[in-house]
């Protein structure tokens, strides 16, 4: 193999379709940002956009923007944009409160539609909250649901006739790996059960198709590659094929037929609508929109194949210039299971990040030893990849991640 | 009586120590807005502060603001200062999700708490979207829970041993009557029930002492008179009295004991923590903090006594210049059992708030019959409030509301 180095990871840059548009995000100086898969960084747009819906829609509009700047369709007109990214059809996905909350009612709601199968099948290495979020809806409904975990290889020898749902994450948050969306769809059909997939580490970053794969549900999040800022509302996907017969208990007035009759019952909106509840924050929306309408401007093909590389990229970095120094690679070899993140398991992970950090390269860390580097193809450069490795390759030289300003210590790693 | 004049209105507001908060605010040319009840206007402090918190804390600080800049925190320091507001101590309140959902968890909690009792009592006409998340909770349920819609007047014989929870909207959407917090709550605890409290139309605008009258739970707004922007997020109380046996079913990773930890089972947080879900959009609380700030500097002796002096004008005022004209007043007449707005029915109340928002005086319609106007005193002034109820009196002489334009269509009214 070619020894790597910077003069080829510029040449690569040269050749990237995708170049103009690292110029249409705000990046600090001194900073190599490889974490977009936990918070994307802030598109150059977003602040004038935020002004305007502060000044204009709220400040001089009042209250009756909710019809003339659209706030009341808000809701559905980013989620049709945002279905664009994840191969869902018009009316299939609208923007509603958190990641978690979706779950819950995603859960719920398959749950009600396979009324005699009590079990749940997730990994046991899925994202916290989404099994938080069952086990508090098994515990609620008391009548003996169960929430099987399993490995990932595992889960089709779990798939019986007792499961209502099938809850998995895409990309795993952790290594990277990718499920086969279709596959696996038709595994969970197979048994009788509804696939729920969770999309937080997939929207904006790899190739999704939920209606090619026929998914039944899906959740996603908004602040990480759709780079809609901190806290951007979630998503949620509802297939046509069970729209009709699709209950969610959290049953608000945004979501009733006739929102503003004031009904004393409720009765469930037409389509995708019944899944939403509450009133979502529209200053949020609105900037989860800019980084959405971004995202649509770049060619899916260029951003998966830069996507790809940069990874490639980064792997062959890390051996050329890590190598002997304990790191081990958790994403697949394999570019079809990868995500759009490079993970390492190591055993000062934690300090090593910290260190890493302290010098203007951040990534992050996952208990208990896990490095993460978002590789986001919008505004991530190989030139940006090489200088990041080159840079761990000093901290790990210099041994400076062994001080102790660098120990565990803080509440969010 | 003598004669209400628009300079004794002016006499008034000369004298208003709250007179200089009115220009705090980005109140727009040519309108007079009496919906700050639905939506609050907006502070000139915020698009500053936004601004700052999306270029400072989310543009350079990136994944850093969570800790650097306290976005982890946010939720419960901006609810410690929300709890200031409605007499809840610090360690109370935490800023969660919307209403609705708050009302589900809170709910969910209750029946927890009270696992002999099945029944949810609450007024027929509460905000719907409280009834929809008690059906939807209790359909979810499935064990034979019953919500027991009644009248205010009904509420105390409808306590009974079967009633684990009694939910109430303090203050009165559509009439703006406001429950006797302290001896509600008493008649409820009486019967072993909890209380549940909806400060949807309280916070901000009417005293509040939660801890003093011995409330169990409540849920709050921050969109309307805390003017935290539309679809700002919501808040929840829960009381130091109940906290540690206090659980709902919506566990996210924000609510877990160590959030990043990544254990794979949920185990509560100490305190109004367990409370929460998933990440809250921080761009909404930063917005919401501004009005929150701004409200915690005004008086609240001075609120409350600016808040009915302005009803009073309101309803001379019309009963001197729209007499005959068919409006009756559902406000009550006693101010001790008044929330911060007033309102009237009329047959033709739709197409008459249609008609005076076209003159720049802004209410608001709530069907079937009823013009709200929410009297907020921090920026309304007693010679608005002349100047509404003339230009309605000029719309009622005209004629004008009968005009085609304004009857009803639209999804918003």
């Amino acid at each position: 193999m070619t020894r790597l180095t910077r003069e080829a990871c510029a040449a690569l840059d040269a050749d990237d379709p995708l170049a103009p548009f690292r110029d249409e995000f705000h990046l600090p100086e001194g900073v190599i940002y490889l974490d977009g898969n936990s918070l994307g960084p802030l598109p150059k747009a977003t602040p004038e956009r935020l002004r305007q819906a502060v000044e204009q829609e709220w400040g001089t509009g009042l209250i009756r923007s909710w019809n003339d700047a659209g706030w009341i369709d808000l809701p559905f007109s980013l989620g049709d944009r945002i279905g664009r990214l994840i191969g869902a059809g018009p009316g299939t996905v609208a923007v509603a409160d958190s990641t978690s909350v979706n779950v819950f009612k995603q859960l719920a709601a398959a749950l009600a539609l396979r009324p005699g199968r009590r079990v749940i099948v997730s990994e046991a290495t899925n994202f916290p909250t989404d099994l938080y979020m069952a086990q508090g809806l098994a515990a609620l409904l008391d009548r003996g649901h169960e929430l099987r975990l399993v490995s990932a290889e595992e889960v089709p020898a779990a798939l019986g006739p007792d499961v209502a749902a099938l809850m998995l994450t895409h990309v795993d948050y952790r290594t990277g790996a990718m499920h086969d969306m279709a596959a696996v769809t038709r595994a969970a059909h197979a048994a009788g059960a509804l696939m729920l997939w969770d999309l937080a580490h997939s929207a904006g970053a790899v190739p999704v198709d939920l209606d090619g794969a026929g998914a039944d549900l899906a959740i996603g999040c908004g602040y990480k590659f759709l780079n809609g800022g901190p806290g951007a509302p979630a998503f949620l996907y509802v297939s046509k094929a069970i729209q009709e017969t699709y209950r969610q208990p959290l049953t608000g007035w945004l979501g009733h037929a006739d929102p503003f009759a004031f009904e004393p019952g409720y009765r469930p909106a037409a389509g995708i609508a019944r899944a939403t509840t509450g009133t979502p924050s529209i200053l949020a929306m609105r900037a989860l929109e800019v980084g959405v309408d971004q995202m649509l401007r770049a060619p899916k093909a260029a951003l998966r194949a830069k996507s790809l590389a940069l990874a490639e990229t980064f792997m062959a970095a890390m051996a050329q210039e890590t190598a002997g120094q304990g790191f081990r690679l958790l994403t697949p070899a394999d570019a079809a299971r990868r995500g759009s993140q490079v993970s390492y398991a190591h055993e000062g992970g934690y300090a090593i990040m910290q260190a890493l950090i302290a010098r203007g390269v951040i990534g992050d860390f996952r208990a208990p030893d896990i490095l993460r580097f978002g590789l986001c193809p919008l505004y991530v450069r190989h030139e940006d990849v090489w200088d990041a490795v080159r840079t761990l390759a000093e901290v790990m030289r210099s041994g400076e991640w062994r001080e102790a300003r660098f120990a565990r210590r803080g509440k969010v790693t």
